[in-house]
């Protein structure tokens, strides 16, 4: 029931098919009773997906892997390509298959692409907001669960960074970690020891005092949790580029410059994908 | 790798373990990183769930099962109900159990909760402004693939009520349903003689004329299809109470209203599901 | 290890897909210890599917697929639809493909193939006993656990029409229910504000009191359990044609026209389905 | 969304507790409407399952198994063991537990049940007609697809024999493997010399000339296929007790005595499995 | 996700397809994060495979398999066949496809070359000691998990013969088997009478007295467990080819040859398997 | 089927458990015909798991989680702890419960626990040839395909470090990404803009001219691949400490110490997994 890795772009890892695979599925149950009674098997059918607002387009492969679960000879070809931006009317792809498979996927397909869409578009707002700024922008793991490789495309279709992918990719030691073993340095030379060399140790700190602790523990980037524009400079300062400074919490697009201009690193924004709208996006039949 | 399905919420069909477990398997991946290093495989520790903003709460039960795929015997204990307004500031739920697990289960727990919940508040909003009117506001297919399920028991607990679940239980005959086989009357019948007794028949018409067909026709639902308010008036007014009327498309909170006071009896908004943004919810751990 | 849902028939669901899976899987197993030694990797063959009995051939598609499965080549022509009568000794299908794969799936298909032609068979004699009847002889959740869009699909092929799918797209309220939430008149009331609007609302009554509450409360069918042919008469007659009427429990071939000739709308009866024989279908492979 | 493996007895493999998943699902979907609207959460009950016929009870351990998925805690007494002889009106289990669990399992759990004892019962009736026979019955892999180990301890329960489980544990070369690799001798050696030292060879011979290269070649078992009795009782007599002895095809409840007393070892009868019906059981729910 | 089953060799069971997948997304999680930032989707590459040492060549298929999962359209040309001898820095097989395939599956496909052309040419050494002797090498159950076929699969390329597969197809009874039943005769009758008649039954022995009960209880094999040459000897002049003669445990290079010389007809090894190491394979991609 | 992800080490990830249940079903298939046959289903026993040379343990986790899936009641006590050494003859763990459960289960909870510990036991030789070498130890990506993060887990129980766990978690810059995207430079550069800040970049460097390339690129690591021990010292002494550095291929226990000396960081060894060859531990049943 599931589809071949044979596909057409990286992001579509084994778990993002399997998503795939689930969302056919629950739309499609124990059978689609208008479609399955009303259009004849053989009978073929043309489409065009298009974008009904300004839109940063994310997400086209997927939407593609969809309509081919349906349909392996449908015919696919995109008029944009993902990361860019797309004005209201434009036709983004246009499809040529088997009728029931277009009429079956579609729904599924637009939901994919209209949240993956909504995504990049809310992020590119935030990123202008930073032009010229050598900051790197991050998003964070508050995703939609089963959606996190996608959604973290979606923010690099949108022009920020991620941060890491999840538990297993990235050391990030927060304040309860810190309390269940005894402190900073303990926890940074205990995971030092551990962990593969290619792994960078990022550690959360909540004042000064964490943050100078970090520092001597030659953690390689300090996370300053919830600080206010004052406390994040002190932070600066007292770091003086030993150490990558990412600012985390209470960052909204009003402070968002001004974090920038604190000459931290990178500040991580949660709301880029915990926040995001779908874009409307819809598909012509004929 | 699964949960049983001896659970705690008749909304918790197998598709939504399934969905629970990838939603894990996505964060942990390889083994978490941090957590595994730090914290001692005996250690037990508290926690608390906190709603940081005033919200209409919804997954209380998907959370806890989050938590009960990583530790079997945690305790969870809920303050608050599903569908009700929870102020910000409020303990939601008390937890105990193994430490490592409360770890590493935290974020994927709120993300199932910040968002359910953020869609319940949303819901609530629109159902406010219907306050003493007899008509249903219902959700639409516009969901987060692979979250069909928790998405529509989200909008009832919001208030709203739910239009049909997938394709297999509901017809809904679409204009290209009704341009591949001949008609609306061709259609209903077709549909009629082969769905079973228990399923209603909905025929989306764009104009008058498909209105008086698909009445004639004998449909059970009529959809009014991106139509003003006038047309919906004259809708309403030639149906006369033979067919139940749906209002679909370009409704908003402006005019939510007005539509509901046309006399339809459904109307049916997007934006219920795709437009809602999370709400703030944290954990406490101890 | 599974197929493209991209298939042959509308009733090949993903659940269907993984049935057949398993059932390649469960004959399979370890390896065929026979063909695997025996035939060349290279060699191909040529086989053809021949009803031995007359009947009502039901499964081509899923036949095919399992075939598919094992030579996505396979060249699989059918000679006859399903639904048709088939008289004995027509050969219903021409393959050409691996010789191994041919050897490999023969018996899996078969087994889908004589199990469902079955159904259609033995449902047809049903059918024909009411002939000239507007009534609607349906199927009842009595399927073979696995097999329920499958067997429900076979019962279609055969002429008869489908009750419910599952618990998921009807609403069936029976005694249990009433006894758990206090009445007929409450859950109905309960149901329908819950309910989508697509979904009628069948109450099972067991006597004519019950009859008269399911009706005051708006049912929109009523289900008349296990009554007499005396107690259906009086039951139609006082229902009089306020909600659809199915007869249930107690039907048999002989008793099956006078049930319909006794004014009822659905006769449900679970033999269709539960007592169903297979027919005897074989392949010879050249 | 799986059961423990852990289970009440040995015929629960792996894939019977892939079927039972897959049948729940199949049945709840995406909720039941009717339970999940009516039954309070925390609300217990109780059920007996009664046989409504005379019977030969198969299965009870995948009935319980079923109801445990939606209830892990459901207490389930058995009152009969399976392969016992059940009088109509007999309670054969008693079960007490959550409510809704109950009625959405009670369909499964029965489908499972009637399907399997009435696979015992059936099957108990060619037993029968072997009664002091030392004659061997055996089954076929004429079973419902994804039912195999469930069908073939069904036979067990009634009193027959099980041969082969699938293509994995048991060589028999047909027909066409002979003709696929020139021989039956080419293909008895080189089957020799490739399979293990625990698995027999069985060789299906269509006509005398057959039996004699199968017994040259030294075949472990000989299936005569389609023989009428003159030609099974001139075969018998050639093999001289060289090799064990099967007949296939063409067996009847009227002619099995009569092929029995032919001196063979075992009879393979298809019908064991493909033309049981179900057996009437129902649960009463209090 | 998955592979489909039609494919290159018949050991590529549901069950190894099942393992490729895990094997490539164990390797690929959420991205391979080089190759996916590096190498334009379109990119098109060529590569060989080489053994880097004399081998015996085994898993051809399977690697096959691999590169044929990230791209269904790669072009796979063998060099050399499984189970022949092929020496350092031959080219096994040459492949040309989309580059970021061949780079993301290289690894895996390689992995498994390695490991099962390392059994077969271990497996090659021990045959080559037995050369002109009538001696059925055979391997046992000690497997890496997950890869019993295909590591049964190497031991016959490698030219030695397989024990069971697994507890489903074969007989062996144990000790603790024989001590929870009371005894080899009631072991072997309570067997004999359930289960398939293409089963042999193997009794494990201890010494010449389980020797000479096994043997009355009509063991068609016996196992002689642990047990010197000398007790060999007596044992097979016990048993007088009355039964199939297996001798198990304490087998060596060293005193294999003698073993085999003293008339038992099979000599298990666990070595076979449990102690191979990978061979070095290598790709090179133009 | 499967097993609770609430189990007793860290390194039990969801894949763990799947590969689990895949070993138990490879072993178990359509059922165990020699224990189902002869073990009373009720019947209790207990059982010893015993170290038959010494060893480096490792798996006991992972072999208490194989046959809690067969018992989830059975009671399983650790006499040693992973990573520890554990002499011949020692019992490393008692069980109690089920006996069919053990006698199912042993075999293969044995051919994890033999196969863990034996790549421990192997690593912990290279190990302490580097006593008092600051030098790390790493593993490669050779390893068995679905053992990943086992076999990883293994080579920290024998005292030696993990090198990235897959393609996903660490940037690892090979010949043919240089050559598919012009050069060391543009590779690190475009890497760097994408990758998270918590991920180091490894460039692969045959010669001074690639090592001068990578440092000038600025990349985290350097691999020097397959260079002798003057080019190896003539790389650390170019590289200055400004990179990490990697020794990887061509290493052996003969040279490994050398190596060590020659002032580099790291040292990769694909024979820790690819060459460890079982231990033999074995389980004594009462």
């Amino acid at each position: 029931m599931t589809h071949s890795l044979s596909t057409h772009a990286p992001y579509l890892t084994p778990a993002v098919h399997r998503l795939i695979d689930m969302a056919l599925e629950e739309d499609i149950g124990s059978g689609d009773i208008t479609t399955g009674h009303l259009v004849a098997p053989g009978t073929m059918g043309r489409g065009e997906i298009v974008a009904k607002t300004d839109l940063v387009l994310a997400g086209m492969a997927v939407a593609r892997c969809v309509f081919e679960r349906l349909d392996a000879q449908l015919q696919f070809t995109a008029d944009a390509a993902d990361g860019t931006v797309v004005a209201a009317g434009s036709v983004v792809a246009r499809l040529s298959g088997r009728l029931d498979a277009l009429l079956m996927a579609e729904r599924t397909a637009l939901n994919f692409l209209q949240r993956l869409s909504g995504i990049a578009t809310h992020v590119r707002r935030y990123v202008q907001l930073l032009a010229d700024s050598r900051i790197r922008l991050v998003d964070t793991r508050k995703t939609t669960p089963g959606w996190r490789v996608l959604e973290k495309y979606a923010v690099r279709m949108g022009g920020a960074s991620n941060h890491r992918m999840g538990l297993f990719d990235g050391v990030l030691i927060k304040d309860n970690h810190i309390a269940a073993c005894g402190g900073i340095t303990v926890a940074v030379e205990a995971i030092r020891r551990q962990v593969s060399h290619l792994t960078r140790i990022e550690v959360e700190a909540a004042d000064q005092a964490q943050v100078r602790e970090a520092l001597d523990a030659k953690a390689d980037v300090i996370m300053l949790d919830n600080m206010d524009l004052a406390a994040v400079k002190q932070a600066v300062s007292l770091i003086g580029g030993r150490a990558l400074v990412e600012v985390s919490g209470g960052v909204t697009e009003a402070n968002l410059r001004a974090m920038a201009d604190a000459g931290v690193d990178l500040i991580s924004v949660g709301a880029l994908t915990h926040s995001a709208q779908a874009v409307d996006i819809s598909m012509d039949i004929q």
